[in-house]
């Protein structure tokens, strides 16, 4: 197409919008690894001019025009596809009035700032009035997203962040799998129980220095497929990987009195550096060019961390790493199933950030149900802890009561305003446990893979069916392409006997 | 002013620029401190348009018609000179036509990318093409600034980099300082080899590590005033001053086999860190709380090195400060005259930005005289090799004559197009000197000042006289302002006299 063809001012207009995001997200990796604290409030300010020139441009009225007509201009099928996911996007961005972006962000604003302050307080009752008009800002919001995408209210609000995603279709499978998990957390608890009391749980040689276990990591991304000519590791106070795909900036942090924490955490983000790094540059200025979105992630480091980083089979390649790196001494007298004893732990808690694999769904479903009955006015915010409560003893056998701090005030989600996002976390588990499912059918040899360090096919497979594909496809229909069915438990239940209960 | 005043108007849009120039600013200290070689490209192509949006957003024709407006709106003194300066950059921005740019951007792309390949090889007689072509450019560039500024064409160049700095008013004062220099180098070279006979130079008793190097430059970072909520220390290869006025990101680099180099860059970088966060931080979104330039930003930073980091009595307090930190065995057996024989050495030499305090103003000399006969039509291209050599042997007693690595292709600044720069080296190198010497008047115990490590009044008295005046005068005004007279070269003189002579 001719840059000036319609699509290729979209094109173009794509072009600044990268710029723009660039900047955004080295500032954001700036202000996490490097900037002194008096640099905050200018970097706000600036953050905050960009996005708004950011909106500005992406939602201009030409921008419609430019879309109407490249919608009828002669394309090929992957620009055809793009200019479809740039149309979702304009209409998902130009859905809701200024005016009442403004009313959003200040209920926004106030509730989370309460919430930080209150949840200290464990003070539900101060809280309560805030979080009512978040509640209110959000069920306007999905009516007002509904309306313009044809969507059931909470559909249109899990549409930002994992397009396609119909709770008609994930409740039935969230449904099956908290059946699952009621009998089979407990089960995995009592196999742990007798597993211990046959061998104890060897405590860790602390400490490892820093250095060393950075060395480690460093050494664990490269064998794993991180590509340091377009990345790097670096130390912020809560890990993540942001940056670009040219340029994937991961954080981990470090205690000296443990290694595997820091270590699980760069495997984790290492799994969204590999898609971030494995996306379709020629597209990076396009919608369609970007990871598809919360849950497809979310799978993408719970493979690289769950399927492979807590098995038997990558222990057994990378316990010797951990005697290179971390000295002889680090694990001294220890075989693999001490190791695994330390992180196949189950454990039922309060908190979902420190859950296990095995109850952390459990902690999402509960969520879930709350928001979707909170968006859909059919739960009160004033019953949340009455909600709250009943679900985290029906589910994990638990008690919440007045025990807010711990209960529906630990998150940071609803009080900024983010409903319809939990359930991405868990399936992204249930992805990644399915994604592992399709591999092994196509490379049978796929745990010896992984008990040598070997990493080319597995990625591969991944690039081929998950990273490149970027934006092309909903979430569903990107599930069912690379796996050949729609979203199953199943698999999930399988990963979880297999590692829990044998 | 209200925000629908033109002045708010070009307030508002002085904001949305001031975030482009944080990012920018931001970004170029990652490229140089953090970013993998990977990401380049897409780096440079995300600087190119973020710099395009820059300049479309303030070149607009509506900033025209603000400025036109603000300028017969109701404003106080300082709004009044905020406007003013604004109209000079925007005439200085919107005096080149697009195409005129384009032109431009070629010319010296070619001419730069032909250097960094043929100044390796030495080869004059290739690069020759792409020098007239700069030069060609960078004429017409002078008749267009000329034409719009109403200055000669040269000073129209200057214009870009200091402001109200004219060729006639800076090259009697530059003729005055060669004639000093080139009696006074030979006699300082003599005078050193005497002393030198009486007291051999000592040699550094290497390694010193980088970490306790660090260290050190932090702490005398620290003790001159550098504020490090605003700001930080890192290393990379070049090293540089960046970042915004709020968050000062300072570089340099380290060698193992000395200490003094990377101790007086961190001095050096710090003088200008403290110019940037001594700014009007109200006026950061209009031009005028900008540094007034390249002349005065270089006099700050020479003012930190060359008259307080090289002098003696600096020494006689940083000199314990280097046994704490690099260890006694650093310096074992040294007095303050064997520290000072290494921070006063005069060498002649062929490379500019090799060169010591006394001699480096006769590279800069020769080349303010060359390039100005370049743009006045007086030099032709060809004859840049023998211009250059003449004046080597001339002021300096060293020949080029078929050396052009060494001689005219050693420097960036042409072959990129940067006409109009080199004098404000030694402008800044004369200010820093005159400020001094008007300092000592205001100051009579200025010297035991910085005997004790005390920096508080020197920086608030630079703090009055240039830090908060951000651009709010020309370069010769701020200098009058501060020192009470015009450029004089006599206190660069006194100055190197008493340094070099005694």
């Amino acid at each position: 197409m001719s840059a000036n063809s319609a699509f290729g001012k979209i094109a173009e207009l794509g072009r600044k919008l990268e710029a723009l995001e660039h900047a955004q997200s080295m500032l954001s990796v700036d202000e996490a690894v490097m900037m002194p604290v008096g640099g905050g409030e200018k970097r706000a300010e600036s953050m905050s001019m960009l996005a708004g020139m950011y909106h500005e441009m992406a939602t201009a009225a030409e921008v419609g025009d430019w879309l109407a007509d490249a919608e009828s201009e002669p394309l090929d099928d992957m620009q055809r596809a793009a200019i479809a996911e740039q149309r979702r996007i304009y209409t998902n961005m130009t859905c809701l009035s200024a005016d009442f972006v403004r009313r959003q962000v200040a209920a926004r604003v106030r509730s989370e700032q309460l919430w930080r302050e209150l949840r200290a307080k464990d003070d539900w009752a101060g809280f309560l009035p805030a979080f009512e008009g978040v509640v209110a800002i959000a069920r306007e919001e999905a009516q007002l997203r509904a309306a313009a995408l044809g969507l059931d209210p909470y559909d249109a609000m899990m549409e930002q962040y994992d397009p396609g995603n119909r709770a008609a279709d994930i409740a039935p499978v969230l449904d099956r799998l908290k059946s699952f998990l009621k009998d089979f957390v407990p089960a995995a608890v009592a196999h742990q129980e007798a597993k211990r009391a046959r061998r104890p749980l060897k405590p860790l040689n602390a400490p490892f220095p820093i250095e060393k276990q950075k060395a480690l990591g460093l050494a664990v991304m490269e064998a794993i497929g991180f590509d340091f000519d377009h990345g790097r590791l670096d130390v912020s106070h809560h890990p993540f990987c942001g940056g670009v795909p040219t340029d994937v900036r991961m954080t981990t942090r470090y205690t000296t009195g443990e290694f595997i924490s820091s270590l699980m955490g760069i495997i984790h983000e290492t799994g969204h550096g590999l898609y971030e790094q494995g996306l379709p540059k020629e597209w990076s200025h396009f919608a369609i060019g970007k990871a598809r979105g919360m849950a497809i992630h979310e799978s993408q480091s719970l493979f690289m961390e769950k399927q492979v980083g807590r098995s038997a089979e990558f222990w057994e390649w990378a316990m010797p790493l951990i005697r290179e790196h971390l000295g002889a001494d680090a694990i001294a007298g220890w075989d693999i199933e001490d190791l695994l004893a330390h992180v196949h732990e189950v454990r039922t808690g309060l908190i979902r950030v420190d859950a296990d694999e095995a109850t952390y769904p459990l902690h999402v479903i509960l969520r879930f149900e709350i928001e979707k009955g909170l968006i859909e006015d059919t739960i009160r915010p004033r019953d949340v802890p009455e909600e709250w409560h009943s679900r985290m003893v029906a589910y994990l056998g638990l008690e919440t009561r007045d025990n807010y701090r711990d209960g529906p005030m630990q998150d940071v989600h609803w009080p900024s305003g983010a409903f319809g996002y939990f359930p991405s976390y868990t399936l992204g588990a249930m992805i990644a446990a399915q994604l592992w499912s399709a591999m092994e059918k196509d490379m049978p040899n796929l745990r010896d893979e992984v008990r040598h360090g070997r990493f080319v096919d597995i990625n591969a497979w991944r690039r081929d069916k998950i990273w490149t594909q970027g934006s092309r496809y909903s979430t569903p229909d990107l599930l069912v392409r690379a796996t050949g069915e729609k979203l199953n438990a199943a698999h999930f239940e399988a990963h979880l006997r297999q590692r829990y209960l044998s």
